[in-house]
């Protein structure tokens, strides 16, 4: 059991309103800053993009947040005009719940594309979830579970940053959901991260999405960036109320890549119907950009992750998608190891014990791929999942 | 059965020769002008292209080609100067088998990359091969089987062109292989047409680039564009020497896009493990290639494949795939079919029939999606097939 190290001035609830059928299962989420909080906010680029997004959007960066609310089975997208409506009278009764006004609040939404809110259960939901708000780990755990949907379990990083002659101890928490249409650009299917440390909001907004480039920008399961990926980042300053500058900026900072980073791997690690997370280097690029796009392409090919569910270590088809992501390099000098075996170098294939391959890859949840492109020293560093019947069967009957 | 109309001057075989472990599978495959033919070439714009896309590439377009020979279980691709020598040698042992010189020979092969072809045994099949050459049907469907790799069916087509007053009766003839690894962009995995008009290769090259891009520019199985997709083009003039040019030139290309249309959708519709052939529609859009990247975006989600498996009118995932192929356009202005039903108009959800909608899916091997997006007058149709707990099995143990 990881140790949980909440950041003070928050409370946090998770509630059943009848979302889900079963009534054990919690179907929304309360998190509220005791303080108006400076928050940033990143979001999908897809152009159908739910209602919470647009709000959000709309809002942050900004300071004076009291609120997050989030709910699952609805993702609040392809609503039209009621959608909008809908997503700012919960943000609004989140915020109010709080003790704040309407616009101090934000929301998050996720589940089935194309249908309303039932805004009776969701007034009723935010109402219980007000009145059972707490400052503990089970109130955290609750609120990362009102998130979820097809995901096995809750999904939260803590953190904390040691005090030193500069600054106080701060401490940064985050939680996220997402197992399937995840292949975020800017940020993941509904992750919120708070601290108590105080941020400038303009630098949460920066900090934040540096950080999601290198963490929630690098997994993917489907190849699917949703209508609702939004990851928020709330600054309360209960800590210290001086917005960090200098060293302690940069020591946040740094915490802030490393949280996010734990927290994105635990998305593909818990993929709809997975069997292997799948962790890809790519090396010796001229442009981390260019890695990353190679990475990408190898992440969401249906081949490459079929062949690693059946533990074939059929590696042709990893070089081969990596020639067709549009990037320029000599296949002359590029070279692969799979689970730490030589496949391919420079360009030509090696002898190798197909045996030792094939077990590398079935005796273990995790694969590790290294693609090396001979063009410069870049690298970067993916996730993804495997492709199984497991994932087919559970996206084939979602609705119905 | 379709009736097979052969053009005149061409002769044909496929014969087994060990690659495959059946010994009634034909594995290796000839065709043969008895004339020199101009030939025209589109390939994969794969950077891991094969041996053979890259023998085939420096020679095309071209007058004076003699024999095109292929082989199926392995694509000679990811091996290196050997690959390159090898790949070389089958081209000109077809050419000499058809009485020509060594650069009079074009070359394709598909299957497992990264392996070196056994060139014993492809040197044998190639001798073996010459000696059953047949002009008629038999022979030809011989040679369309000799590249079947995971295809169920052979697949080819055959149109004619009436003789009038300004020339006489034309033939043309088409074969493909292909079930997966099947994106093509330039072409698809081994095509091969043949036709007794005579054509200058520059304007062979243009026709065939044309035809390529509405047909199997437009399919898609699992986004994944191989190492190894040829399309060929062979024009022999042995039904009238003069070049064709003016209307029964436009005649020829209108002849020559049907059949690389109709020859393209065979091979989604034998895609692996698929239950459903999907044809999407794109219209509104302000050009056909925003069109073509947004079909492109609904063809390849797996999250899309794998409702239609399901029969479940999950319908927001094709909205919110579109959004995401980077093409600009007003969500609120977007309307979509599904067989007929509208779901989806003008930025609005509709009420629809959940059982009706599910069970025009379930009850037909045939989708039909439409979206209408508010940009233009511009439209597209691609073809994919749905994703299946069978085409997880059939590519989870390809090598092993």
């Amino acid at each position: 059991m990881q140790e949980i190290i909440l950041p003070k001035g928050y409370r946090f609830s998770g509630v059943h309103c009848g979302l889900k059928s079963a009534p054990e299962l919690l179907d929304i989420s309360l998190i509220v800053s005791d303080r108006p909080a400076a928050a940033a906010g990143v979001f999908t680029p897809n152009l159908v993009c739910g209602a919470p997004v647009q709000i959000d959007r709309s809002r942050v960066p900004c300071t004076g947040i009291r609120a997050v609310v989030g709910n699952s089975r609805c993702a609040n997208a392809c609503t039209g005009e009621q959608g909008l409506r809908d997503a700012e009278e919960m943000a609004a009764l989140a915020a109010k719940a709080a003790g704040g006004t309407a616009e101090q609040g934000l929301v998050m939404s996720t589940g089935v594309i194309g249908t309303m809110l039932p805004m009776d259960k969701i007034r009723k939901g935010i109402a219980d979830a007000a009145g059972k708000l707490a400052a503990d780990e089970s109130g955290f755990i609750n609120a990362a579970q009102g998130i979820m949907t097809t995901d096995t379990v809750e999904k939260f990083v803590t953190k904390k940053i040691s005090a030193c002659a500069a600054h106080p101890e701060f401490r940064i928490a985050g939680l996220c959901k997402g197992a399937a249409m995840i292949a975020p650009h800017l940020a993941t299917m509904l992750a919120v991260i708070i601290t108590d440390a105080a941020l400038e909001p303009q630098t949460a907004q920066t900090l934040l999405k540096n950080a999601a480039d290198i963490s929630f920008n690098c997994i993917t399961i489907d190849g699917h960036t949703s209508t609702s990926d939004t990851l928020l980042l709330l600054a309360n300053g209960a800590a210290s109320e001086t917005p960090l500058t200098g060293e302690p900026l940069r020591q946040f900072e740094k915490t802030l890549q490393e949280l996010c980073t734990e927290l994105a791997v635990k998305i593909p690690a818990d993929g709809e119907g997975a069997s292997h997370l799948i962790t890809i280097d790519i090396a010796g690029c001229a442009a981390k950009e260019d890695a990353k796009i190679i990475a990408r392409k190898i992440a969401e090919d249906a081949l490459v992750k079929t062949a690693i569910y059946g533990a074939d270590p059929n590696w042709g088809r990893i070089v081969s998608a990596s020639g067709t992501a549009g990037i320029p390099y000599d296949p002359r000098k590029v070279s692969l190891k799979l689970n730490g075996f030589d496949l391919f170098k420079n360009g030509e294939p090696l002898p190798f014990d197909k045996v030792a391959v094939s077990s590398s890859i079935r005796d273990s949840r995790n694969t590790f791929i290294l693609l090396t492109i001979g063009e410069g020293t870049e690298s970067v560093r993916f996730w993804t999942t495997d492709l199984t019947a497991e994932y087919v069967r559970l996206n084939s009957d979602y609705t119905t």
